[in-house]
């Protein structure tokens, strides 16, 4: 069992309402050293695949088809061994 | 500059019905390896601060003030120099 961690996070040309408003909420909190805020999902799957590469081959097709729009988003994977589970 | 990325998830003992959707979909699109699906929050803040720790003070306090719910999430905060600024 692999442990898939994806990112999504909007392309920088992008406009982002939603970390803007955590900026301007931050600044009412006093954080004016707080410049830009971008706002992305953070998505964690276990994957039951035979090698951390065919794991991540998964995770980036699910990226492509469902977790991420590409003419909005970029994404970025990683894939660790998931704990306590021995290599596949 | 810094810029932290903070990451924002459920905690385990908290159910997430978008995680759950998303497996649903994913198990619909033909990727019956991806067993669990969990969906967080990832942040990414550009933080003028005269230190590293300076800066993750920061990011810890609008976690704790704003972004992450105390009562059901968690949080993940790391640090780094913003690229192409020099150190403060």
């Amino acid at each position: 069992m692999y442990t898939a961690v994806v990112t999504v996070t909007l392309r920088p040309s992008i406009l982002d309402p939603q970390g803007k408003a955590m900026q301007h909420a931050l600044h009412d909190l006093g954080h004016g050293a707080v410049q830009q805020v971008r706002a992305g999902k953070h998505i964690e799957m276990q994957i039951d695949a035979a090698s951390a590469e065919e794991a991540e081959r998964i995770a980036r097709q699910a990226c492509e088809q469902l977790l991420a729009n590409p003419v909005m988003e970029d994404f970025a994977v990683t894939v660790e061994q998931a704990e306590g589970t021995p290599a596949a």
